[in-house]
């Protein structure tokens, strides 16, 4: 059995996940108070928006300000989402840390997404570092590959295309590469399969894994992919998010239930998880209405949680 | 890495682990026809009860009722929970396949939830395998250890001493032991060490997994216990069941989502899923206003589901 990793990163993602997926539009007070909270509770890694045409997201239209306000919280790890050239253009602007520039491995799921063929994605992401090199800036570009286990509108997705899409990425700058189930469509054995592959080709490149709860599984691909060695994971508070094609389905992997697990198999996460559950409370009233979704806030922390978790037998 | 079974046996416990801790009394009529269809989904190994006193669990006075009827079906595997030597003489009356007599690792839930201790009970075993002896019957008598992995009242529960019970119980006469989450503690990494330890004590005779969903980890436990060699594992249709000082929490792992991520994975159980299903939904009925849980009766299968899963990866 491979060894667990000694330390692993939660990388908040709710604020752009999971708000662009739901109907009500969070003032950005309340956003602000979020990031504040995560970040007092441990958080080290929040995607707090995305750099899209506000007509298209207005739930997202104050993602500059937020970028303003996450980078003077100390050791934060600032990231956002953009989709395109302009997109990476205001996110060089505000210096961010990181730009997450989403690839579909599904051609079908690419095209009706981002309007896109993978192959334009990976030319724009050669474009913008050729920008965010000529800029000095010091954001990073992860080219973040999605529907990579498969695809609600094609169906499976291969492998080899993934990978093919990763190397691509690679060779045209960008600085990281993650996998993401968009669609909850992963297995732990395919999970682990393809970051096992994934990780030789990108080594300390491959920088995350996304994976959504949508069949329950979020949780059991994430042990997968530990094992494998991925040590970075994408979650929302509450899972709130997740495909809007399974209306009433559990969305992200629930970063509240995900810090536990982690922590509970002796992997520090630097969360303090109370505090989480603390902040839950709090979106979840902001969010009256919506679904969020997640366990751990209704069972509680086990009785053994805490001083004594994962003590090595010693039979 | 290890590498994965390519078959695993899903144990239907929903009628005795699932109905006991729930308010309706189903009528035999139902449970009869919950068996005949979960036989017709292809589950081969179905709990049907407990022989446990009818003023105690009127939910499940039925018992030697629905094992008579469940022996008349082909194939099918059919186990009782017993948990005195009375309960015992019972299921060897009427032929059950198997009687899983539960043992608590901890003392203090042992105490408080079977009126006495460990010893007891492996002493109970010894005497319930001495009359199946003289008996002759054919029954399999399974150790069943509970709060394997924590407990509620007494908090950690040391490896060693689950160890040791487990041994206890193989010296005292049991063909079968088995591992339960009895209170959704278990998290994968201690799922893989203990299982590991407990399969080089009982070998062959390590019988099965039994995890709640208190906390979503129920999936990544069989995930790791799958890793450490189990082949068998606990499950109730639409999760029903579970901890009772957790109310509204998951209940016990649900049959049908777990079925769908080992078929998903390439490991073959037999059942159909379509069928199980429809069984879900007709369950859902009789139980109404119970609360049930699972997430894919909502996501549906996916649509890679079925003829290509799990593919080599070739690149």
């Amino acid at each position: 059995m491979p060894p667990l990793p000694l330390r692993a990163q939660i990388r908040e993602v709710g604020l752009r996940d999971g708000l662009q997926s739901i109907q009500s539009v969070l003032p950005t007070a309340h956003k602000i108070e979020w990031i504040r909270a995560a970040h007092e509770a441990g958080q080290r890694e929040i995607e707090v928006g995305s750099f899209v045409p506000a007509r298209l997201l207005p739930q997202l239209a104050d993602t500059a300000e937020l970028v303003a306000f996450a980078k003077t919280l100390p050791e934060l790890f600032v990231s956002v989402l953009v989709p395109n050239l302009k997109g990476a253009e205001r996110a060089l602007e505000v210096q961010a840390d990181l730009m997450l520039v989403p690839l579909s491995a599904s051609e079908a799921h690419s095209l009706a997404n981002l309007r896109k063929t993978p192959d334009e994605v990976v030319a724009d992401v050669a474009r913008m570092r050729a920008a965010r090199d000529a800029s000095g800036a010091k954001t990073l570009i992860e080219g973040g590959i999605g529907t990579a286990f498969g695809c609600t509108l094609q169906g499976r997705v291969e492998p080899a295309q993934v990978l093919h899409c990763m190397q691509a990425l690679l060779d045209a700058g960008a600085d990281r590469v993650s996998l993401a189930d968009t669609v909850g469509y992963a297995n732990p054995a395919a999970v682990r399969e393809l970051f096992e592959a994934a990780c030789k080709i990108a080594g300390e490149r491959l920088w995350c894994a996304h994976f959504h709860d949508t069949r329950g599984l979020a949780l059991a691909n994430v042990y997968a992919a530990l094992e494998a060695g991925v040590t970075r994971f994408d979650a929302t508070l509450g899972g709130i998010g997740g495909c809007p094609h399974a209306p009433g389905a559990s969305g992200n992997a629930a970063s509240e239930d995900l810090a536990f697990m982690l922590a509970d198999m002796g992997i520090d996460t630097g969360i303090d998880i109370e505090g989480l559950l603390a902040l839950r409370a709090r979106v979840a009233q902001w969010l009256e209405g919506e679904t969020l979704h997640g366990t751990l806030w209704r069972a509680g922390l086990p009785k053994t949680f805490g001083a004594a978790v994962h003590h090595a037998l010693s039979v």
